[in-house]
């Protein structure tokens, strides 16, 4: 099985009408179901309001692939569980980040970049098109899907040149928009999906549930590790690979730890 | 003239003999004057110690490319002036990173990873293969080149992928290592170069040297802004490059800022 | 000066009155025009009926850059020619692909793809949107520009993972294209254009000419060579660059060429 | 099961003594038994000498994932079979490419370069060393391993930029090279692998072994297919998923295929 965190921002959920009754179980719960219909999927949850927003440092340990919903506060979550996150994908855990967690502090510390786009919320048509058909995020889809009303999202995206571009969107507005990007940060499979405004009924579309299960499964890595891959350890003279000698001066003495 | 910038952390040319004598002038200032025998490139020197290390947005705005020399005292460098510096690459502002600078918070923050390399302090001999002969960072270069001592940086490095590949380095102890590697954030180019321990004369070696002018030349972009492009505009309904009308539930009242 | 060559297949300027009447001199001097503006550029032409098709191993020598334009008889051009211009894109030479030619020998030869997508030719509107604003090759343009009258290139388009998208197209009709590609094969430079069909006035357009002219810019590589880079040299053992002996059984005589 | 075909050459085998007597049932049986250790793949055998290098259509649609180890008679496989091999992978077929087939024409075709190299056989030591640790294609390996008699292949390796690097090779006679890597072309999953040549009993090595069945894994693509993916197909007007109607001038008549 593999174990899926969806972490759910849950604001909106509880202070605007229109979210309450269409995700009245909250967002992370419609996100949840879509991944519970793959049985190779064990979904747990965690929303900001838990302590340490529930993403112990246990339960990060025990979560294969972590998928993020935020949009309204971005700002709310703490800069060293940020931290413990994307040390946690460096180790070889999954993460996907869903429509406005483009904004979101543990995107855009793995991006290195600003992550920033423009925007429109109108209700307008998109229609996203599989522009890589061999790729297993997008096994089972037809070569495009629309979705009848959506927030609209505009490049320029200020994301890094993805790994694998899966999927274009079209927008009815005039927009594009790369929305099925793919990175590797560490050992840990990255996936960044567009859509998901919280006014629309996004996550009870079944081709946008196909691709979450896709998801998971591909940024699940077997290879992942829980020992520290941070370490930077200093390799002694002697055991070396090769025979050498030490030559030339030294600025470290011998054991020391290196800087950083 | 392309505006280069020699960011050096100036800690072990002051405490440790020698670095003092190898680099008596600091090794900012050897590395600045690689760049001034390239009559197109003005060079100017910032180093920790100054107010806000020498970054003020006023000099960063003036220069094109920042080469980035620290080891003892990354954590010395304040947070608000990396944020700051990363602003500016994703201007368009080029970063070359130099050797000990893959544990800089302004590399780590770049790349979105943690960095993480082993070492050896051995004054062994290095040798540099140019794996992409056609890059610009190659330009005038032999097929490889020797530097006599140098410390050894070893594989895995905790780097994402690079967009291209210029340098591997063979370590006579029994190591590889991606020794020149280059990225884009935003409208930045990045450029990490091994080579460059303080205890070896490496910044007077000829090869180097040139590298260093080249890598300069390469990351200039003539399509930088001073503008702010981390802005995430709101495309009002009725500016639509296609007519379109508003539809569905809204979650932002008109003129709403987004949230971020 | 960069010196480019601007190959057009010229078929339908002679056979179709439509292209003819829009382009009375060919397409490929319209292409040349564009490139004409710029001052640091040196055009030349070569077409389809010459000798050689106008592509010999002398001008081919003498061209930095290679802008290829072909349709309907991309089964005319002989496969030596292609392999010719594909060796020389290996030392260097840029090449800059447009419209049609994704189906052209030289652009397959070089993807090691099939190149394939869907098309309609209606003479919709076509949407350019800049994704790279700090790319070379988007020096100077708007965030985006419009096409009125086009034919449509729809996804999935059978290339390898670009090494940099610049263009992303919109068409009114509901499809998206990776209209702007980029690629290194060799030490040369390739970019692949989307615009330019015969039926319509794209060469005359303001943006379509300034981002040929950025392209030519781009894709000149200093580093060119005209000696051969497909050799595979044996080094012998005595002239290893650390000292080795010779071990185990051989396959190869002293002296011998090796297999290809 | 995962359908694994090893295509072996099946040259030297027969024509040299200290091949014959190291792979006395032939390489492509060695390599294939490190194969059957994994019991989720089936394998299957081909060679040069048998009718359409046992390279049939029936065979290849029957293949998920094709080896391939060539060195002396890469000429004599004929160009139509070549062809089919890569029709094969742009539909998802997997490819794996052994040491010498980086001269092979299939390698060549894929992608798009001369592959070229420097070479040395002296049986010196190759260490291995793991630079993407969490890739599947080096689960369970060590840091680093290391082959003690191995042809030397030398940088510049004329490949396109991996997709991903997995893997570097230090030399004990000064140099190093990119002995892992991987691309994407089509739906196929391509993977290089640097050592094998035949005068060494590198095809029994446990790393070896464990290197080919993890890469077997790897480039097993459950969304291949065995349909044509290479057609260009027109949408007409009428079946655009946004109206709109013709406008302009037009090159083709109703129904027309395109030129390719």
């Amino acid at each position: 099985m593999i174990r899926a965190l969806v972490w759910g921002e849950n604001v909106h959920e509880q202070t605007n009408e229109t979210v309450a009754q269409l995700y009245p179980k909250g967002m992370h719960e419609a996100i949840a179901d879509a991944l519970r219909a793959d049985g190779t999927i064990a979904v747990s949850i965690a929303t900001l309001q838990e302590p340490e927003h529930g993403l112990t440092s246990r339960v990060l340990e025990e979560t294969d692939v972590l998928l993020w919903w935020g949009h309204a506060a971005h700002g709310a979550v703490a800069d060293d569980i940020v931290a413990r996150v994307a040390g946690r994908v460096w180790q070889g855990m999954g993460l996907i980040a869903l429509h406005s967690a483009h904004f979101s502090k543990i995107f855009k510390t793995l991006m290195g970049t600003h992550c920033a786009l423009h925007w429109r919320e109108a209700g307008e048509r998109e229609r996203l098109w599989v522009v890589n058909p061999g790729h297993p995020i997008a096994a089972g889809l037809p070569a495009h899907f629309t979705l009848e009303n959506e927030e609209m999202y505009g490049e320029p995206f200020g994301i890094p040149e993805p790994m694998e571009t899966v999927f274009l969107s079209w927008f009815q507005g005039g927009e594009v928009f790369r929305s099925g990007v793919t990175y590797q940060r560490g050992r840990g499979r990255i996936f960044y999906f567009r859509p998901g405004h919280e006014t629309y009924p996004t996550y009870y579309d079944e081709n946008v549930r196909k691709v979450l299960r896709n998801a998971v499964r591909w940024a699940y890595n077997p290879a992942q590790t829980t020992q520290d891959v941070t370490a930077a350890p200093n390799v002694p003279v002697e055991q070396a690979l090769e025979p050498i000698s030490e030559r030339g001066p030294k600025l470290h003495a011998h054991g020391d730890r290196g800087f950083r």
